[in-house]
């Protein structure tokens, strides 16, 4: 993991021989881990269909129910059925409810707020 | 991320309350998120039941069709339709692949096999 960019776009080709590989599931959906670069603090898993993966790759640019994210690098899983997606995250966090990651609660009580990983 | 602990099992409390906050979808399965907890490399998307959920926590270890996994902490999302499963990949990976993680193939073509995140 490098430095830290500026946040701005780098939008990745979008090749139609990997979006192929893409199993959506009865809704047409397909599920994206959403990764922190810098950190490697997973942030959310998000939902997308093809049209919304599309723009993800050809903006760059991710959308969320919280802040702004910029898109570094993605990933599809052995048999195209989940999505890994790599993000510069801008401003306080993934989550809506202001956390960094939306993964901050723990089974067993544990609560790790902004310090997920 | 502190020293890799040997490959024990540490069991998590298994925690009435946090289960009931864990929505599955119409087939009964929540999506959860498996990260290596030394690399932050994330592993693998799998699918639980409840019984594997619960027979997760409480054995401390993970079920793939890679090599085992050592459960070192679990997070539930906001809305608990997601889990994050922090672990200890033992052997060569999670992938059914031989891969360490199911995420080794890029959008536009990158390929990092054994160097993903």
């Amino acid at each position: 993991m490098s430095e830290r960019a500026p946040f701005t776009a780098t939008p990745i080709a979008v090749d139609e021989a990997d979006l192929s590989v893409v199993a959506y599931n009865q809704d047409g959906l397909v599920p994206a881990i959403v990764q922190d670069r810098t950190t490697g603090d997973v942030l959310t898993l998000a939902w997308m269909d093809e049209t919304a993966l599309r723009r993800t790759l050809s903006s760059g640019k991710g959308e969320t129910s919280g802040d702004r994210q910029w898109v570094r690098a993605a990933y599809y899983d052995c048999d195209g059925d989940a999505l890994l997606v790599v993000v510069d995250q801008e401003g306080r966090g993934a989550c809506h409810t202001g956390e960094r990651s939306c993964f901050h609660r723990a089974f067993g009580g544990e609560d790790l707020s902004q310090d997920a990983g």
